[in-house]
């Protein structure tokens, strides 16, 4: 007979989220939050476990952020699969305690009429069209949620990174943990999105992992000149029919380009595959 | 003999701030933060009457953020005077439980060292030099203090205005409340920065809240043309010998320039008299 598996408590409602948890709070529990886009893979399972080690309770969110997408991508398409979201998380051991599902993050009344026009006006008064994007979205959460601890993963450097700063910046009192990528045998970056790829367009992104192993073992072995390293990715991605959106070694912390590995910094990539945008990245640590 | 007063206690660590604040809550407390830049006068005792009234406990700040400065003003010119604040706090009926007085809010390590070229790069890499000015101030301290309410007054219209919309951009949990502008018997409205005044300039500085008076009384009387308002009070302010740095006449909510007044706006003025740069409004609720 198997386990009996933990149900999460599903819910939809902010304030009912708060309550939750400052009623656990209150209890001298401590929680990690996992948000997540749903259509959950053994990527994020494994996010949720690294929070499972981290504090008595943990919550996952599933909300597909619209400011997340590249404007050529396509919101609709994004994929998604809640039953199977919650029947995945109760088969990691331990469970999850909520699943933080809200239909719409942004249902204010009257927003669209008030704010079409920002443009052309002094600095105070440009004021309340300021928040966007995945800064926003991770923001709303911390203060629903009001979470101990956060986990990302690495495979959206980025953004992991913007929000560790954005915690120090803000006085946010969350720890922000980053999980390591997860790869499939064949070295591709797990992704809900890789379910988009066709046979011939998955043998043909695996360009991507295996030329950013390239790049960082030529590194380690004294290759440390970071247009020639771009220049490989490039070429072995474009030849393999992908398209770069971009393909950047940065310092690990500032996000800023460098010319030369004297540092520890992470080649970030990012390239089409059809219709598919891939991310995926390397750390090389010299 | 004088009523004993209640001597509020002094919190200069971030750590400690929310330390106390979380006990504090976890006793079942309420708090209101009144953020000031000190240097306190009627107008903010007035902000803490009103927290007073509010919530169990009251912390005021006292810090003086270089966001909120023109580019042309000196930050290190503006007055402060730590032990007359607190001994006008300590006057207040009932007295404020907290002083918080950080001595810097941005004292991170490295920070200039890293972030000096953020332009020129991609959206996902020009990460983390988004936060700056009065909403990053205020969100700072929202995340350190964690009150339940917050005092700010109308006084700084659009501030007031730009942190109401941000607490429901971001879902913080905090009500925040505009308190009245408090005035001197002249009809000019208090600040910290009227000291700088001379006689001669305060005299004509009384041309801006007549001149708004006389707009707001015109309104009423069925004068609407928002164009023809301002030419009023740019010339009356003008002919005084202020220097008009702008004069608006918004929406309450939106903040943006309306042509006529046909629902709430405020009209909101900033102008230089000498080396002072003073700022009012007035609601016109139409």
């Amino acid at each position: 007979m198997e386990a009996s598996k933990k149900e999460p408590l599903v819910i939809t409602d902010k304030e009912q989220m708060r309550k939750w948890s400052r009623a656990m709070r209150s209890q001298g529990k401590s929680i990690s939050l996992v948000p997540t886009m749903g259509y959950l893979h053994q990527g994020h399972i494994s996010l949720v476990r690294e929070a499972l080690k981290l504090t008595n309770l943990t919550v996952v969110s599933i909300y597909v952020n619209p400011g997340q997408f590249a404007p050529s991508e396509d919101l609709s398409t994004y994929p998604s699969d809640f039953h199977g979201d919650i029947s995945k998380l109760m088969s990691v051991p331990g469970g999850v305690d909520v699943v933080f599902h809200p239909p719409n993050l942004y249902d204010y009344e009257n927003d669209m009429k008030r704010n079409k026009n920002d443009q052309g006006v002094s600095q105070e008064f440009r004021g309340p069209v300021f928040f966007r994007g995945v800064a926003t979205v991770v923001t709303k959460l911390f203060n629903i949620v009001e979470p101990d601890v956060a986990v990302f993963g690495k495979k959206d450097y980025q953004q992991w990174r913007i929000v560790q700063r954005m915690v120090r910046d803000l006085d946010f009192s969350i720890r922000i943990i980053g999980a390591e990528i997860l790869r499939d045998n064949d070295g591709l970056a797990m992704s809900s999105r890789n379910v988009h790829l066709s046979a011939e367009e998955r043998g043909k992104a695996l360009s991507i992992s295996r030329s950013l192993l390239g790049v960082k073992s030529a590194a380690e072995n004294g290759h440390i000149n970071c247009r020639e390293l771009r220049d490989s990715v490039i070429q072995a991605v474009s030849e393999a029919g992908g398209r770069i959106d971009y393909a950047e070694i940065v310092d690990q912390e500032s996000l800023q380009a460098v010319e030369e590995i004297n540092s520890p910094v992470v080649f970030c990539i990012a390239a089409w595959f059809g219709k598919v945008r891939l991310i995926d990245n390397i750390e090389i640590n010299l």
